[in-house]
């Protein structure tokens, strides 16, 4: 079945997710029946291209690599005109991929342009947390009497299935809180510092490594951790939170002694994002560096190491791994999501 | 949409799998659109009973407590006759629910009932390890000739989703191999040895609080274990191994000291299950006492605390932990089976 994609944001995750499609193009005819086209990408400061045949991906790639603006026969449709074009296309599936950055004062526009895709008939995938951490219900509402489906695998944890664990494996169960390490900056962080570095050069040093954005506050200031407790609390415990109504405790240069003195106790500090119901029945979440002793299986990551520790009513406590991360990840859960849409048509539209 | 239930086998799992669709019955019938009625219970010394429009299953729960054998109007129909009648019940979902124990030599019964179950047109889902461990590519292959579904997530780590993980949430990936401690109660004695105990008395605790089987070798020789690592690799890797083609060592007497000098190098002794492939593209499968540094995720398990590390392509090394275990997590995992099964229906079928 031929899949027709617009990228809307066409950065790091946009291009490897571009690359991935293209390596994986075999295993998706054979194994999953979908053959994803790239019609068109969008992009704000860099150019845009829309072909209804499918873009030259190599070349967009190549002038991205060099710097130079996307550009194409047909001109520079923006993100909105790209989706209602896509909206008219022939294909029986039309999936926005959106990967544009967080923005932590309103998720924009990542939820301006899942809101043209659904309107225009297209499915969206997105590994951008904005959309899920303040309009989740919404968008989710929306989609539904659309027909359409909205997946955002990649919001929490890559790659590593969060979402899809508990929609897909876990029926009939509730999901009563969770607790997590969710970002990988401030535990690599957390890490140097109790091997005795200072907080600026271990945050220097992570953005160097490209772990770390050159503006870290998102990461340190915890704003990341507490847009994805508010996805996560959104999805799996039905709350209608933003990453504003997140009590949010960051990590600082005042943080290294604390982080020093409980290795010394033998407990660990690290950055925890958790979620539970309150007397009244609220969702209420935190983010907050917390000294956990050994024993606590949070405890025991390292660097870019993840994990989600999920309190429910049938399972009691289930965790979740990511023991390494990265863009080939982020990547694969856009993919595995347009895996999952395609999986939802039905069996007899293949070909 | 009803479905027809046929439970082989009626112990602890089998009784627990019994209430807990009771108990859920409400959530089943709402949000799963599925009707489950109990309507026959076959074990091999304690009776039988069956019944086209639904057994008195209170009666069949006290009888079993009161140590009183099953008995109904009907006679007492064996396994085999009972699965011919659900075949030709006229429910939509006609389901097998197989629980009875794991034969070390063969898998037997269980095989044997799956089969049955197949040529009778019906669904299987099981929390027996010895059919996937024995002959998953036969039962898998035959009862995809027949259209129906065999399932078996309470096969390994109980009802948290390991074969479904993979399935449902990671379509495109391939495992390339695993690690895990799948056995609870040589986890539970091994915690016991680093804290000082001698094996005996650890072995006879375990036994005491029912954890162990009163025949404890299945656990401590490595033969539990050894049926996980190989439905394992059968399931996720394509192989077709059986619990005595993989390589195993349990643990004894000696192991007590040999626990305590691993704790004493800052390290654990833990039963490691595992599997890879060779230079010759077999899988190769083990089970032995393994020194894990305090930085392997294996090594901080403790009590009933299971683990899974796979090691994918795509999404580097993903682990799912279970945290605690218990019989309402087996049974769980025979309901989450059955819930995949309904979804698998057409969904103009249901009503």
């Amino acid at each position: 079945m031929r899949a027709d994609l617009a990228l809307v944001g066409f950065g790091h995750v946009g291009q490897r997710f571009a690359r991935l499609i293209a390596e994986q193009a075999d295993a998706l005819r054979t194994s999953h029946e979908v053959e994803p086209r790239i019609v068109g990408i969008a992009t704000r400061r860099h150019g845009s291209v829309y072909a209804e045949e499918g873009i030259d991906v190599e070349r967009a790639l190549a002038d991205s690599a060099a710097g130079r603006p996307l550009e194409g026969p047909g001109g520079c449709p923006s993100a909105a005109e790209q989706l209602q074009r896509l909206g008219t296309a022939s294909s029986p599936l039309r999936v926005l991929v959106e990967t544009t950055t967080l923005a932590i004062e309103d998720g924009q526009p990542a939820i301006r342009h899942i809101e043209a895709a659904i309107d225009a008939g297209c499915h969206t995938v997105t590994a951008n947390k904005g959309p899920v951490a303040f309009a989740y219900r919404r968008l989710r509402d929306r989609a539904a009497a659309a027909g359409v489906s909205f997946l955002f695998e990649g919001a929490v944890m890559d790659g590593v299935p969060v979402f899809n664990l508990v929609r897909e494996t876990m029926p009939a169960i509730t999901v009563r809180g969770f607790r997590g390490v969710v970002n990988s900056t401030t535990n690599h962080i957390l890490t140097a510092l109790e091997n005795g570095d200072a907080f600026a050069p271990a945050l220097a040093r992570m953005q160097a490594e490209g772990i770390a954005e050159a503006d870290a506050s998102l990461d340190v200031d915890g704003w990341d951790a507490a847009a994805k407790a508010a996805a996560l609390a959104n999805v799996l415990m039905d709350a209608e939170l933003t990453p504003h109504l997140v009590e949010r405790t960051g990590i600082g240069p005042e943080t290294a002694e604390r982080a020093r003195s409980a290795l010394r106790r033998g407990s660990r500090l690290r950055l925890v994002a958790s979620a539970s119901r309150d007397d009244r029945g609220r969702v209420v979440a935190t983010v907050r560096p917390e000294e956990l002793p050994l024993e606590d299986l949070l405890s025991g990551l390292r660097g870019t190491a993840n994990a989600l520790i999920l309190h429910t009513d049938l399972l009691g406590d289930v965790a979740i791994h990511q023991l390494g991360g990265g863009l080939t990840m982020t990547a694969y859960a856009l993919l595995s999501d347009l895996i999952a849409i395609r999986r939802r048509q039905p069996l007899s539209s293949s070909g």
